[in-house]
């Protein structure tokens, strides 16, 4: 191949992003130095932050520039190597964002060993999407047998870790997801003890309190608006809420955001964090969660689109709700699949 | 004299408090039995919690019904004791409430050394709302040299003792408070680093940031509304917010709360916190704060009212901003003073 197709940042989205922001440019293919290492992009991670970075208020991280290749975790094969450290045909994971080939001198990637775990995993369960579940809920949820975790966007790549952990660690889950599909999934296939359709319509409020009849614990903050409104009128006292994202507003301008007197009367705690000023944390994490993976008591679910060229349709259908499970693009052939 | 006057809760507020929602009246004297201490209320604390006891919304607390005696911490002379642990002329600290004396075994009053301190400070600088400032500065806040301290309801019984305690601690205190008057005394008298005055008009986010260019590292808590909303969008990174009341919305309905966005940006922690639930800390609360009142580097200032009829205005008062600095009702005279 003489080209590699990147995807770019076009232009900064004012709301709901839309494949008018997206440039798909056929690009020269990487020039290699010494010491330098070319991978072949296999899958690519889409996950909320992203908006995020294609917009240029201020945030915890620089905003993709007009024009730069889109970010993103990736799993990529080792094509070409003049670095020591790596071969051909490697796996390996890093942030090689929205295009068919990368190259740099590997510092920033990890190989996987493909007999350990399918290669997909590294960016989903055992990737950044179950290190922030494991980071939220161990860390600043601190979850204690008994008590009652609630998570939100609870069939997605982080919410289905938090309420699978949660159930190992001796808790209560009860998963809040837009579909009944959904639902069923968290509750037949994951082991939650519990589910509600936030677009079920009727009382949240009251329905959080039915299935949460002692309060919630600990909830695991994925998305924001009236789902974090029905909650906070649900907590416990000392409540503890890991506040990972908050999807539905990402796409708006700021809106006001749940009344807080709820936080006063449950003595409870709200805690924004970022999954990268944790890495401290990833071994403890592997240790953790890998054998739960093979075990199967973390199972996982991966939502695959083909071709890079769907990475932007896949991404607004992320803001949408649309996807079910991990949304990962297959950019090329998965060469330790048959 | 042969009956104890007592201010009673009359009805329920929907909103604003009205002297409409208190009855004054005579009733007897309360009756001894063997065990039991008799004492003359001297001073009323009022506080703003009182709005919640108010009300029969569920809280931490349970509310004050109606046709009770309104609740209220006082210091009170000891007139008539069947109690070997107390004899007359001992001054106490209780929760005896709106009244002109009260009875009980006495297992809940604490003896005052009015050689110490002002007997006055047990319910300001000393006590319960000095106490709130400590625990929410101190073990919720964890104030690093260097840092930025801002509180707003500056001026008042916790705001005044958060500042001086930051300032104590090293870090650079801003006050919010809601006159020039206010302002001016934080700064001039309290040693506060700057003041914003919220009533001024003009845009409040932009005049944190030029008195708090990096960024609030703590925010103490006590109004909410519009000035919480402007606070938010002036966090540092691994910000945190001890939340210690929301006055400003004590007499409407719940409403929104400011956008959450930047919870996320920063890192910062929102934590509420209820002083009852902290009372192994008095010790220590009393062992620092002691000794900084005593030699003036903690100063404060009260706002006494005459008379337990005029604890409804005082009241209604204080959530209108009118008082300046501790509000207390004097009730009978202070032995301890000329």
């Amino acid at each position: 191949m003489s080209t590699n197709r990147q995807i770019r940042l076009k232009s900064r989205p004012p709301g709901m992003p839309t494949t008018d922001n997206f440039d798909a440019v056929d690009a020269p293919m990487p020039a290699l130095s010494d010491g330098d290492v070319l991978r072949r992009t296999i899958y690519l991670s889409l996950d909320p932050y992203m908006r995020g970075r294609m917009s240029d208020a201020p945030s915890y991280a620089a905003p993709v520039q007009i024009g730069q290749v889109m970010c993103g975790h990736t799993v990529s094969e080792v094509v070409e190597s003049k670095n020591p450290a790596f071969r051909n045909g490697d796996i390996v994971t890093g942030y090689d964002g929205w295009q068919q080939f990368a190259a740099s001198n590997g510092k920033e990637l990890r190989k996987l060993d493909p007999k350990a775990a399918p290669i997909a995993t590294a960016i989903s369960v055992l990737g950044m999407p179950g290190m922030t579940a494991f980071v939220g809920l161990m860390d600043i949820g601190q979850p204690k047998p008994g008590e009652t975790v609630v998570v939100s966007a609870a069939s997605g790549a982080v919410g289905s870790v938090v309420g699978q952990l949660a159930k190992v660690k001796g808790c209560r889950a009860v998963g809040i997801a837009g579909s009944d599909e959904k639902c069923r999934y968290i509750v037949e296939e994951l082991g939650f003890d519990a589910s509600i359709n936030y677009k079920m319509g009727g009382d949240l409020v009251a329905g959080l309190h039915a299935v949460c009849p002692k309060g919630i614990d600990i909830y695991f903050e994925n998305v924001g608006g009236p789902v974090f409104s029905a909650v906070m009128r649900n907590l416990a006292n000392g409540a503890r809420i890991p506040l990972c994202g908050l999807i539905s507003e990402y796409n708006t301008a700021a809106q006001d955001g749940p009344n807080l007197r709820p936080l006063l009367v449950h003595r409870a705690m709200i805690r924004g964090f970022i999954v990268s000023d944790h890495m401290d944390r990833a071994a403890a994490f592997q240790a953790e969660c890998a054998p739960l993976v093979r075990d199967g008591k973390i199972k996982y679910r991966h939502d695959i689109v083909d071709g890079l060229d769907s990475a932007p349709n896949a991404l607004i259908g992320l803001f949408e709700g649309k996807n079910f499970g991990k949304m990962i693009v297959k950019i090329s052939k998965d060469p330790t699949i048959g």
